[in-house]
């Protein structure tokens, strides 16, 4: 098993994902928004490039939310935005969410080209980790980045979810891959301090989603694992 | 003063330069053969990036000697390899040096278009730490890598540049140079046991290349700068 990590969605558009797993990390915030969603119920989420796509997308209006941000912020007219906190169960539940985000859902797009491909957020990670040591197939982990530039809370989750799967079993890993580990060793008693000076974080939290980056930033707290399918991303069934 | 970080040589190739000055890290081994050859006095460096044009490029043969490497092996027919323990003294000094190597030689190419373009690997980065506090310019540190990938050893060097920076004056700094300084920091006593697991690093290693490791993860042994000046590499002129 051999481990590869991508920094920013837009690296991803190059990789011939051809025989590979793929993981899409976004911590903050789209990844933890899609597993929060699906969590709370949610049917699917369908994860578009654009507003006006999103916006274009046809929909059994029964059903579908529209959610997303640009520039952290909640498109003009959706239902919701792109804070996991929203997505709440009476909101969700049944419902299939066109999510459109600026770096999340590129990622997303890229990756599905994978044999499979998973989403994954601190929250959802040791569950993630499992199911990928018990799928033993080479992994390629794809860090959404900010607006083309590596983000640390995405590497900081990679590194996680590497060490995960290295104290498992032996496996190759990249030099991106090796730094992201010892990082996360390092800075796993305090994932949150060790974000403050970050570009993306700081960002939100100057905007005031200060609960946002609490939630996005505890781990293991479900077992819901979310796959790409048939275009869409769905809850991974149970394995028996 | 802000700094960012580009992975790899190329990566470097989308970058706007206009406006930075360029760092270009690749020490294993390039930047530190073309640091170590005019600190021995070789009069400059012509970096190319094909064999071809390594052999195309006429000059004075009394002077000029080719250099460089393709998969880490000299190339056929050329008078020296990408070992900086073999471009000694009685070898370089007032010879131009026609260097053609994978990824080193690429970096510079794209970061020859800043506004200053410097050379920068282990052994001489006090002095390019000290050049740069005094220039006061916007900074793209350019990490070489090998192959397409990032390579922790240039990763390392770069967050030791980083915090030399820092520890001057307060600086932005993107979240990859964040990541590479506190790396750094947790592994300044022993760069060399930090990279044993790295890619790059254990394929030379593997190939013997033994002295030229040890070498290349020396710090501050000189304080030659090599700088890009119409269409050369040579050494900078002390300040005065």
């Amino acid at each position: 098993m051999e481990i590869r990590v991508i920094a920013t969605a837009q690296q991803g558009k190059d990789f011939d994902y051809k025989g590979w797993t793929a993981v899409v990390i976004d911590v903050l915030r789209a990844t933890s928004v899609i597993t929060n969603a699906l969590y709370n119920g949610a049917r699917s989420i369908i994860a578009v490039e654009t507003i006006e796509e999103a916006r274009q997308t046809t929909y059994d209006a029964a059903t579908a939310l529209r959610g997303g941000e640009r520039n952290a912020v909640r498109i003009d007219g959706f239902d919701l935005g792109n804070s996991p906190l929203e997505y709440k169960r009476e909101i969700v539940t049944d419902k299939d969410i066109i999510l459109t985000t600026t770096n999340g859902t590129l990622a997303i797009n890229h990756a599905k080209q994978a044999e499979k491909t998973l989403v994954a957020c601190f929250r959802n990670l040791q569950a993630v980790a499992d199911f990928l040591d018990n799928d033993n197939k080479d992994l390629v982990i794809v860090c959404a980045g900010t607006d083309g530039h590596f983000s640390l809370e995405d590497g900081l989750c990679a590194g996680m979810l590497i060490h995960l799967l290295k104290s498992k079993r032996k496996m190759e890993c990249d030099d991106l891959g090796l730094l992201l580990e010892r990082d996360y060793l390092t800075h796993a008693d305090n994932l949150f301090g060790s974000l403050v000076e970050c570009r993306h974080f700081k960002h939100l939290f100057e905007l005031g989603f200060y609960d946002d980056l609490r939630f996005c930033l505890q781990t293991n707290k479900t077992d819901c694992i979310p796959i790409f399918k048939a275009g869409k991303i769905v809850k991974m069934k149970k394995q028996p």
